[in-house]
């Protein structure tokens, strides 16, 4: 194996494929980066069991070959070498030979037989969407997947195509995140629900751009096409909650209020409820909605806090509990300059969602206020 | 006591102070800011037994009074609040309030007589230097600094007031690091030795501009005067070193080199040599002079390095091992754009230094290759 191929092009396709190495593990070869020539193009691939990633570039390929290299030294050297022409090739002691001006790098390789084989997927259904969408609404939904694995279908976001929208969600059952967009084909409606901790590195490797990444599902495996590079993972099994169904439709009071205020509201009082030695649960912040305005408060042996802030309201007055946590997580998922809050009891959920469109919906359970 | 002034002025104030909170500590009063008005101005006032800090500013007093009160809770409320005008007073529950627009805190205070007394100094020696040039002088050398408390003093930095010049000295048994300016007024000579982790705080507090900072010496501390800021912290006992005898004023082998360039390539190196799962210093590079050239090498399990860099030589040829880590502290402390290199035979220590001046002097030992 032999080719050249400049830094910038090589480390841009490592990026993109050490996302998809195994970190802890006890087979060596899953740390690995497969390198594999085509012709004309390398193809490098990383698999972990759960995420694997393929990326293909052009380079000047002199000798045909493959093997396989530790990806975190790989990438280092790569890294630090100046942008400039790099010769890669295997020395007859079946070194890996890093050549750039005057640095010359030899790295112990092991047997590309042993790396595993991705999954071979066979495309049922799939939709395309500009890759900053995708990974937005990704943003604003997975900090709602559910970290606890008693639940494991709640570990995963659920991707639903219905009536020409894609609609994210998560719930770990103290709030639920909802991110919907219209899609600009035609395509069936179908759904799966992709492991949050493969769509944080699907993620990471999405653009901010308007390329589109294209998204198909066979039975148990998820396709994310993008220019250059593909990204298989496995999808969970079973039935995820059927979310619509737990959104409440009415209110009974309602708030429209500047999103910035009342998030550096929660932020701050945050500092006290959350130096508590107990468990924040337990000392939940109080939001009092009376007429004109809006007053969240909290006491505990830290301190006492009170934040008052003017907003319209709408409806009967209230009073519940709620951890601050969740009502910040949702509302730093808005660019919305105003939300509305919705309420119905002091037990029932609480929904945030956008004055103008159906693009979100964020719904907090409450907690049980002390007398 | 009782009094308002804009947030902005409070947080730089806090923010100054805070370094000189007890992070570890059994005695909460040492996680507390000493709040004191005095006329019209506040001193906040932080001190860990180790280092402490005073800070004075004018506000508008309404009350007189002091109280002490949660270093970290209450920088974090006064960051978070909007750059407007706070309200701080001491209620009748002996709660401090802070009130800005819609927001009321109120946090649990601790008693100010029991806030230990910073030591009184008497100054015997002093001097004035600009902060920016002090703060380069001690970032450029404090990474030498001892972290073996079997010889405390080297866990120090040596401030050393000779002939005009302010040197600082850091060493460690395995490299020494020196810097050195000229002082603009006249002095008597003297030394004191600062505790490397209190230098680090000091570093923090000390600003970017040309505005002086006032470093005076007593029998057991040393005072650092700032613009309404005044740091005291404690002098190391003992003998430092005589670091002029160590460092060799001959060289046997010398390279004039481009520093970027002989930086990338220990830090390229270094990602083969610090692989090694023995210890790096078992590892060392190899650096070889020839004329014309000088190269660094290592080989351990993981691969093999080599860096070849076209220089300009004088003197014999070499081939001496160093640990890649020491040269990369010292050459990442030089903004020169070439450097002079200097070395003695295989085992005795090499140079690091200006080509034009005596402003640093970098002394790297060395360590014995295996056959």
């Amino acid at each position: 194996m032999k080719f050249s191929c400049y830094r910038d092009n090589i480390l841009k396709a490592i990026n993109s494929v050490v996302k998809g190495v195994a970190s802890k593990t006890t087979m060596p070869i899953l740390e690995g980066i497969l390198i594999q020539t085509n012709d004309n193009d390398i193809k490098l691939t990383t698999y972990d069991l759960e995420i694997g990633i393929e990326y293909i570039m052009e380079c000047d390929v002199k000798e045909q070959g493959s093997t396989v290299v530790n990806a975190i030294m790989f990438s280092e050297i790569i890294r630090k070498l100046p942008d400039t022409e790099i010769s890669i090739s295997i020395n007859d002691k079946n070194l890996l030979e890093i050549e750039c001006e005057g640095s010359l790098y030899k790295l112990a390789t092991m047997n590309p037989e042993e790396f595993p084989e991705l999954p071979k997927i066979e495309v049922e259904n799939s939709i395309e969407i500009e890759q900053n969408n995708l990974k937005n609404m990704i943003r604003r939904t997975i900090f709602a997947v559910s970290s606890e694995e008693s639940r494991p279908i709640f570990t995963g976001c659920l991707f639903e195509i219905k009536e020409n929208r894609l609609n994210l969600v998560a719930v770990d059952g103290f709030r639920l995140a909802l991110r919907s967009t219209v899609l600009d084909n035609q395509t069936n409606d179908f759904s799966a629900v992709i492991p949050g901790k493969t769509l944080n590195e699907v993620n990471k490797i999405l653009s901010d751009s308007f390329e589109p990444v294209k998204i198909g599902v066979s039975k148990n495996q998820a396709l994310f096409e993008l220019d250059n590079c593909k990204i298989v993972t496995r999808i969970l099994d079973g039935e995820f909650l059927n979310y619509k169904s737990v959104i409440p439709s009415n209110w009974e009071t309602r708030v429209r209020v500047n999103k910035n205020n009342i998030q550096n509201c929660f932020e701050r009082i945050s500092l006290i409820s959350s130096s508590s030695i107990e468990k924040e649960k337990k000392y939940p912040v109080k939001v009092s909605v009376e007429i004109g305005k809006i007053v969240i408060s909290c006491t505990n042996q830290t301190g006492e806090a009170k934040e008052e802030i003017f907003v319209s309201t709408e409806g009967k007055n209230l009073e519940a509990g709620f951890n601050p946590k969740y009502f910040l997580d949702s509302l730093k998922a808005i660019d919305d300059e105003e939300v509305f809050i919705e309420f119905g009891t002091k037990i029932s959920p609480c929904i945030v969602k956008s004055v103008e469109n159906n693009d979100y919906t964020y719904m907090i359970l409450p907690i049980r206020l002390k007398d």
